[in-house]
């Protein structure tokens, strides 16, 4: 029986997580029990044990892990807007439950003789980056965030390095693209737009468009996430090599391409439901992020993202529209 | 009147740094009061007032700059062979107290109505570095640390850049080059030798040179620490782009290129004081480091440092020995 913990498993990706593990199990293993960990879950949750509390609690993290589970999924975070409009709710809920997740494994695993070594994967960010970019990142672009979001999963990438350096847990970090189409309602992101242009309009609803169509950016599906999550805890890390930071895949267009997606899927009509409003604070951020990758690392590792933004459309409609 | 705060002011680096404070004043300016913090002084210490204490000590900080400094120099730090054998003291005097430098200096920066906003020179390390490395690594090679003191460090940078970009502290982040020829007596540096095998020839003792004389590394005088940290302290912190951790400039050379300056400048019979003891920890660890830099950067930014070893040779004898 492998135990596994979800830390932000009520979140949009830990839960279409938990629901994956639920209906294939890890990787193939069907023998694993699941533990959710958030504020709260919603009504139709995932399957799997609900813990209820916040990371920021100090012990909370201590408690969480004191059972020794096999694989730890760390998810939990603020996005990157709430992260930049309030630093320290940012550095208190994306930095600080890390470190004390690693001191309680390094407890557990002195207090095993070192025999206990979990599997850790932490959901890092493209945000780990900042200007002046080349046209396409490559596995060696050093991580110079220019947002506290940023700052804080590099920050917590460090830490995660050096504890499984030393042997206390078995860490990988992978940086998520930018996760589209998200279900749902729009979260306090930034980048919120990018899935809100589709959805909506799939939707029959208007959407707001509040940057120019000729941003250019680096994009996966949920689902592409999820295939990370559970990809990264059956690594061979021995081949990461000491560098645990990896690149997701994901596939780079602009908003008009995106757009060009929408109107292939569902027509003029739809496409006619988004509303061109520029809004210079989002236009200001997002001009700070990433466009475009060559995740040489994590595809020659078994990763795999969507080849083109029909897909990631096309993923939306099959996993939320019931196809 | 400017206060100038050297926080690990007692070590050698610091001391040197208040030796020059008190002889030339900051970058001309000789209205200046410095205070010294450390847990402890050498009898005949550099001018300046002496504050004993310990920063990983809850509220040293908060109490150390409740004076609203206009400088703060943050040198204060456990070496890297320390920080590798005790994972939990490292990190605690390495990464712990910058925090709460930072959290201090934010509440400070917020009670001022946004007014204070200090000068932080941090002493950073070319060990936020790790291989596989270029022949020269240059200003966009990525931090990759592969020890707990370079992870530190980098921590330690992320957060320092954080807090610089809201606007809290005008930080600066110096990458040292391991420092040659350090003066005194060894320390936990496994980069020790690199000075022992001048210093103690150039003293009539024998030195134990634990590595291939082929080793690679990059150096620069105490002298030219002293002078990138005033450098630092006056720099136009806007030419840094959004990019504060600066690559130091130094001079690349190997063993036994140094042990040929000893020669030049001692003869062959303080070349003979040097025994070859190879060992097997150190060789390890030495072959993690970087060997060669192009900190264009830096040097465009007006930091200097020695051109060949044969000058670093010279400066330890000038200022050591008397000439």
């Amino acid at each position: 029986m492998k135990d596994i913990l979800i830390i932000g498993g009520g979140g949009m990706v830990g839960q279409k997580l938990a629901h994956h593990l639920g209906n294939h199990g890890l990787n193939g293993d069907r023998d694993i029990a699941v533990t959710l960990f958030d504020m709260g879950f919603p009504s139709d949750s995932a399957p799997g044990k609900q813990v209820t509390g916040n990371v920021t609690q100090a012990g909370t993290m201590t408690r969480l892990v004191a059972g020794k589970p096999d694989v730890i999924f760390h998810l939990a975070s603020v996005v990157s807007g709430e992260a930049e409009q309030d630093y320290a709710k940012g550095w208190a809920v994306n930095m600080t439950p890390m470190w004390e997740l690693l001191e309680a494994q390094r407890a557990l695993h002195e207090a095993s003789g070192g025999d206990y070594v979990p599997r850790l994967v932490f959901t890092s960010s493209i945000a780990v980056f900042g200007g002046p970019y080349p046209d396409k990142i490559d596995d060696e672009f050093l991580s110079a965030p220019q947002t506290s979001y940023g700052a804080q999963k590099a920050t917590c990438e460090l830490m995660l390095h050096d504890a499984s350096r030393k042997g206390f847990v078995d860490g990988v970090s992978i940086r998520l693209p930018t996760i589209c189409v998200r279900p749902g309602k729009p979260n306090a992101a930034a980048s919120g737009f990018f899935s809100g242009i589709i959805r909506e309009p799939l939707n029959g609803q208007e959407a707001v468009l509040p940057v120019d169509d000729t941003v250019r950016h680096w994009h996966a599906s949920p689902r592409s996430a999820v295939g990370f999550l559970t990809h990264a805890a059956g690594l061979d890390t021995a081949l990461l090599g000491g560098r645990r930071g990896l690149n997701m895949p994901g596939f780079s267009c602009t908003v008009a391409e995106q757009i060009e997606a929408l109107r292939r899927a569902a027509g003029n009509d739809a496409v006619a439901l988004i509303k061109r409003q520029p809004d210079p604070a989002i236009i200001r951020i997002v001009s700070l992020w990433p466009r475009d990758f060559t995740p040489t690392r994590a595809l020659a590792l078994g990763f795999a993202a969507e080849k083109d933004f029909d897909e990631i459309v096309r993923v939306y409609i099959e996993d939320e529209l019931g196809g």
